[in-house]
């Protein structure tokens, strides 16, 4: 058995420079529509999420919420360790306090945040190391199997990283 | 710049048993299906390839011929090292060749063949090494992003890994 764990970038989001503070910065209005396109299109691809966790920056709590409204969660929490430069390690002491109350483990998490954090996790999970090799689109997805009796680190696999262009049928 | 090299896995195969010879099994009707689907989606999403290497084993050959027949390749052409067990080794050859017939290298190249060798290969050719890491479904795509001027191996990067499921708009 394994657990399934989505990465999820947020989508586009306003020019650096128009906010003071790069933690403001909404969603555009075509990085809403797209979002909401992505978010539509999990749903018929028969996912939901058991939670997700998103990093407390306004273009990922909205990407978050997008996919929320979409009913693919009923939970949402903000997790600042994916705020852009967090920590990995905090994630994990996450992960297995989720795996000890969940049995049995079956579930999907989805993660909301930001480049190239999530591509870096990603490759620890799956690699152990950080080479950046994964390209991951605004609103793209990377989908990782992991082990539910052991650390994740270095020991999942990837089954899923799908950029928008690819993943929506225009 | 660099070019984009596609690896696709042939689609659902008659079982084992049906057919005296593994490299004579053909494509299900079901596969034949959703290989077509998977043709049309990437034309929609507007990729060609300039050429489709295909595994000369039937089940790759026809999912080959699924995608010319899309319109996605002009050329088609059986190449042996991507028979289950070939070597990489062959195929950096033809690339470099590729390399120096191709000016400027802008181009997009398609493998057909199968598991786990082309997982392998997507692992060489983006970390170096093989861990067996990726999931690849039958009729599933792999994208990376390879550089011109020097060797793919170990220097080229993964921009998609889908399999039909989420590609598929049903």
């Amino acid at each position: 058995m394994s657990q399934q764990l989505y990465l999820i970038r947020h989508g586009i989001a306003v020019d650096r420079g128009l906010y003071e503070k790069d933690e403001d910065r909404p969603l555009t209005e075509k990085g809403q529509k797209k979002t909401t396109k992505v978010a539509k299109q999990i749903d018929e691809v028969g996912i939901t999420f058991d939670i997700i966790l998103t990093s407390p920056f306004v273009r990922a709590t909205q990407t978050a919420a997008i996919l929320q409204e979409a009913g693919l969660s009923k939970t949402l929490e903000s997790f600042s360790p994916l705020a852009p430069g967090g920590d990995i390690q905090a994630w994990l002491d996450w992960w297995n306090n989720w795996q000890q109350e969940t049995s049995p483990h079956q579930g999907s998490v989805a993660l909301v945040g930001h480049e190239p954090d999530l591509g870096n996790w990603a490759e620890l999970l799956v690699w152990g190391s950080i080479q950046e090799k994964l390209i991951i689109k605004k609103a793209g997805i990377i989908g990782l199997n992991c082990p539910d009796n052991y650390s994740p680190l270095g020991t999942s696999k990837l089954f899923l990283l799908t950029p928008p262009k690819w993943f929506l049928k225009e």
